[in-house]
């Protein structure tokens, strides 16, 4: 299997000293709260006093689920590929934001169950037409679960020999809140029903269907999974792939910027083939699908906006990335007491 | 007494407009969250269903405060007039988040106890050497509130006549926390004691020595005050600028970024004098400064952001104008379904 090599930042003596920095700038100590935490950080990341961000990429992975024949989503698997579509001609919410934000978008084909034009833009990445239905079957191979990580890893390689030092991961892929509330009650021991929510739109008898269905697939495996297993079990795609994309980035010293409650379990996922992957997260936003709290509190992780988004996409991640931008500047923009001549107040 | 005429948003049938070309952009209904809140106020505001923001502008007014004789603050004086010196020398937190999105920084004079020098591109709009000390008389004469609401004015019809139409306020004011205190206690009738907080920095025994001091100010005053005697019985100058500021901006139809515990004081002193103002502001950060949650609560306002930022300056509405940024981008980038040949799926 592929193992990823992440170095650990854990570096009391570096850390004193990037902390020594940060309370010599022109302001109450602790007075910009979170953008300290952050800073500090990437700076742990980047090993330097004086951090920078580099060309910023989001990484849409995109891929369908055999599960949505069973009508767990509010939205038909044709969604995902029209979608593709639209994020082409650039008219999605994600194309905007990564232009406000001067993110590069690239947009990845893990598995999605369509023909997708080729020679426009599209990483041909696919594993398959889809996951199988996991309700009857595991979602994917052991064989295809490989070769997600060693892509998702080649497309963080891709941005990375682009000048790319910080990455958002998002997801395309209609199916996959079912999914990722799968990961997520295996990988945490939260029972299911905490996990599972609205998706992109369920409400009422359709949720409580959802829920059975997913019940159902679960009982369908006796005993305990490894996370390998899990993952292959109920899939996707696109999921694995940001999980290896995940842990390369960590590898290569990026920074990762995480989304919503499917990243954050992709996120989860990558910390059980190795946990080192948490130093480089940075959470973007905190979502309202049900679930996303609680996994983020497993992780022990505060995410920077909560603004009610669930679009997927990256867009909470690549909305996030003004706030890590302020961080960075401040190390490298702020003046120190001892040279404004302002006298020290704390 | 200076008035303002603030038109009144409330209009049924335009937005009905405006929330079915939110509902036609290809998004799952709603998946935008926040952001489509916001586009609807603005779109308001603007009363257009492209809007767009121009030149921002921060508006830092500065001041002090005679209440600082009484060891209220963990800072001294001085550091209200050496702080306005680092932003003219462009190494304070507010000038580097200024830089980063796009803000004109104007620095107002509204009362520094220094002679600052001119030229330097300070807007002098001076009061007086800080406001009297409010545990034994008023602050300010009723006759210099109404210089500082014509002053704040006139700074807002500054920067419009530059082409701005969105501005944040911020201060800079050594002791302001505790005119902000009593203003808050006054105006919304929340006791005290909930109402003070550490300002700069201040803990335990001198904590409850500024409670004290602010208790006993409270106490010189018998009977209930009209919002005009509660700002002119406890100041500043920068503040009723403030207030002027926002409520000229309000007239204008400009979008009113509010920044932490001071300025949505300001507002809520602003609100008793017209409260249509409150149409026209988004509230960028709630901060750490207890009471700040109270008082945002009492004005059923919830901030995009909440990073435990203290600093003030603005620093809080500067950096949460990216989130208002997305949402005018949403109405004029995102494609629709119809457009985009997508299902509408919802």
């Amino acid at each position: 299997m592929k193992t990823f090599q992440i170095p650990d930042l854990e570096n009391p003596e570096f850390r004193k000293t990037v902390l020594q920095k940060i309370d010599d700038l022109t302001k109450p100590k602790g007075s910009l709260g979170r953008l300290e935490e952050l800073a500090a950080q990437v700076c742990m990341i980047q090993h330097t006093l004086f951090p920078h961000l580099n060309r910023p990429y989001n990484l849409l992975f995109a891929a369908d689920h055999g599960i949505v024949d069973e009508q767990v989503s509010a939205s038909p698997k044709e969604i995902t590929w029209q979608q593709i579509s639209n994020f082409l001609h650039g008219g999605a919410g994600i194309n905007y934001l990564c232009r406000q934000h001067g993110f590069q978008l690239m947009i990845v084909d893990a598995g999605v169950d369509y023909d997708l034009p080729t020679g426009k833009g599209i990483v041909a990445m696919k594993v398959r037409r889809g996951t199988r239905n996991f309700l009857h079957e595991a979602a994917m191979t052991e064989e295809e679960f490989q070769l997600c990580l060693e892509r998702g890893a080649k497309c963080v390689d891709l941005a990375h020999a682009d000048g790319c030092n910080v990455v958002s991961f998002g997801e395309m892929g209609i199916g996959n809140t079912s999914a990722s509330s799968l990961w997520m009650t295996c990988l945490t021991g939260i029972p299911l029903e905490q996990c599972v929510g609205a998706g992109s739109g369920l409400q009422g008898e359709r949720l409580a269907h959802k829920y059975e269905v997913l019940r159902r697939s679960l009982d369908r495996i006796g005993g305990t999974l490894s996370p390998v297993e899990v993952m292959c079990q109920f899939g996707g795609y696109e999921m694995v792939m940001a999980v290896g994309g995940m842990l390369r980035a960590a590898e290569q010293q990026m920074v990762i910027l995480v989304d919503g409650f499917i990243m954050t379990n992709c996120l989860l996922a990558a910390s059980k083939l190795n946990p080192l992957v948490l130093q480089y997260a940075v959470y973007g936003h905190q979502g309202d699908e049900s679930g996303h709290k609680l996994v983020l509190d497993y992780l022990q992780a505060r995410p920077l906006l909560n603004l009610g988004l669930r679009l997927g996409e990256g867009s909470g991640a690549v909305c996030a990335y003004p706030i890590l931008d302020s961080a960075v500047r401040m190390m490298n923009e702020m003046d120190t007491f001892g040279h404004a001549s302002i006298t020290k107040y704390f």
